[in-house]
């Protein structure tokens, strides 16, 4: 399914669920030239699929499947995921589900289960509908494929060219790394989200003319379906279990902080230095950890170049430095001013894209700017 | 500085503090006609606001001076506001920081304490810099104005109309109700962020490929100045560990809810049944959460009015209702998908503003498709 050899034949391929994952699945795989079929409990979500592009809702000749792609709700995969397995005997099976040991707990004695191998695009959400279906849902997201002790070489390739023929980029996990992983990474700030949207139904309502962004930030993803989310976490608890039980810890922890910081000192006769500076190590923490997240759709976080220009000592000047900067065609990702204390200097710090700052860095230099080397 | 009236006397206005929050209240006002003189212990940040039209570096003639507005560092603040009370003798003196108790008791004994009322403007940071100032920052924004026993009726006045003349809309509001809000809305869902993103620093690097926007979004505001945030929670200790122990005491709710969702049933002997009705309970209450939280900029959520159209029994057609809905030119906020179970019918429900409700349901029935009543 890569570029530079002749195309392959298309695949049949049978998808089951016609929400936005499989939608967009579907559409992925109809532009990159497979026959794609369409089953739904709901024949109206199917239809919308279909006139968007996202296969045919005719049925397929049962023995000309070579994939099966499974996108329903969680309670319903492991008996969806068995009837497939019977009913297209040449099949790979796969899901889209957000948990993986309990389905192939489920599928376990299943003679065929060497067929099925499960995976999980990290995108969009099982349980919407299909008219916001996009064939580039997938593009550059990870795509997790999690094998297993009985699963045959040939399903997991199958798998895995599904995923790369979406324009996902494929990561190979084993079942039980991929669901303490997104336990970690998905499940757990899923429930700091539903604690702190939970907490706000006890707050008076005038103190809520007061929230801002952040607020709206941490709380968003509480308001996800929670009949989904209840299937997601008790299918994944004891892995969900782990990492509240460490919050937790990581609570008493940043409460005696907080306790400590209040009116110089603690009840345990730390000093009020001491205890701010545990307040200070939770809040630096914090920072440590949101560097730690790849960048947007994630890539590596990309690193600026600096350009730095000092603040000529009149307001005019200013104005024309904003000017020429403008003009300069560049895109400035970030501006700030940095400060040099003992010579009472101002610079304005310009960052752009490596590509982009030997180029500004001349163009404000021709026009008599104090660009620093 | 309401309309209408004939334009009041410009004001004379220091604002000291030329960070974000300081230049934004500068170019607003400068903007509404005021004369307005900028200070800030770092030259070039004064000069970069002058550039940006949000006053004159120019010291004013204190006794001319109408109105003082203190945006420096919470650690600053009590110092820099004696210190204008002192400085300019028939001005109101506000400040803009996060937590009004603490400077208000620093400031008890100063004889002219009745000219000071202290006010929190709900948007952006006090530590950011000037290069991003905007006059329309405060707009339809929540700005908190807290007098107190001892402040004067014109001081109150003069606070007030300071909001207003920047766009925001003003509440009046006791100090330590107000300390007791900012705990709930700001500062306990930062230290929500921050437990988060915290717990970030000890998960392998490879489930981090795993994170979607959801994480990004419960962790995004960790990552602001912790020396600010320090400050802020230092100075608001005794409201934010309340907080911090009401989540404790939910967060063993959810723990006890998780565990008994695992595998059918709790040690403690309640059904599977029950155990997952404790966690859908959570869950549920999350939801409500976030629809407790006004809209976008603190305005009423909007509700829309539904135009629900039959999905006709064939692709081709279904096609063309789509492009019938792109060509009425109406601004369509959400579409969704209806079913009728009993009948195998589908409906596709469009979200309009309740204005453009009627011109949609007789443009589509004009072209032939069977709209509800």
């Amino acid at each position: 399914v890569s570029g530079g050899e002749a195309p392959p034949a298309p695949w049949c391929v049978v998808v089951i669920g016609a929400g936005l994952i499989g939608a967009s699945i579907g559409r992925a795989l109809t532009e990159a030239g497979h026959r794609v079929h369409l089953v739904d409990a709901l024949p109206s979500h199917a239809r919308v699929a279909e006139s968007l592009g996202a296969g045919s809702t005719e049925p397929p000749p049962p023995d000309q499947v070579r994939l099966v792609v499974v996108a329903v709700p969680p309670r319903a995969l492991a008996a969806v995921i068995e009837d497939a397995l019977d009913r297209y005997p040449g099949a790979t099976v796969t899901d889209v589900g957000s948990v993986k040991a309990g389905v192939l707990e489920a599928l376990w004695r299943h003679p065929e289960v060497s067929r099925y191998v499960g995976s999980h695009p990290m995108a969009g959400s099982q349980h919407s509908g299909p008219v916001t279906a996009r064939a580039d849902l997938f593009v550059d997201r990870t795509w997790v494929v999690a094998p297993h002790r009985r699963s045959s070489p040939s399903a997991l390739a199958t798998v895995s060219a599904l995923a790369e023929a979406c324009g996902a980029r494929v990561v190979v996990m084993d079942v039980a790394e991929h669901d303490a992983a997104v336990a970690r990474v998905s499940h757990l700030p899923h429930l700091m989200s539903v604690l702190m949207a939970g907490h706000l139904t006890g707050v008076p309502a005038g103190d809520l003319l007061l929230a801002g962004q952040g607020l709206r930030d941490v709380t968003r993803i509480a308001g996800s379906d929670p009949d989904l989310w209840e299937q997601i976490v008790s299918s994944n608890s004891a892995a969900v279990l782990a990492e509240l039980r460490q919050i937790r810890a990581r609570l008493d922890s940043m409460i005696e902080a907080v306790d400590g910081s209040a009116n110089g000192g603690s009840a345990s006769g730390d000093s009020a230095g001491e205890v701010s500076a545990a307040l200070r190590r939770e809040l630096d923490r914090g920072v440590q950890g949101t560097h730690a997240i790849p960048g947007k759709h994630g890539a590596a976080p990309v690193t600026y170049a600096e350009v730095v220009v000092a603040i000529p000592d009149a307001p005019g000047a200013l104005g024309r430095l904003f000017a020429d900067v403008g003009e300069a065609g560049v895109n400035v990702e970030d501006v700030s001013i940095e400060h040099d204390r003992n010579r009472q200097v101002g610079y304005l710090s310009l960052a752009v894209t490596p590509d982009a700052e030997p180029g500004l860095t001349a163009w404000m230099r021709d026009r008599g700017w104090d660009v620093q080397a």
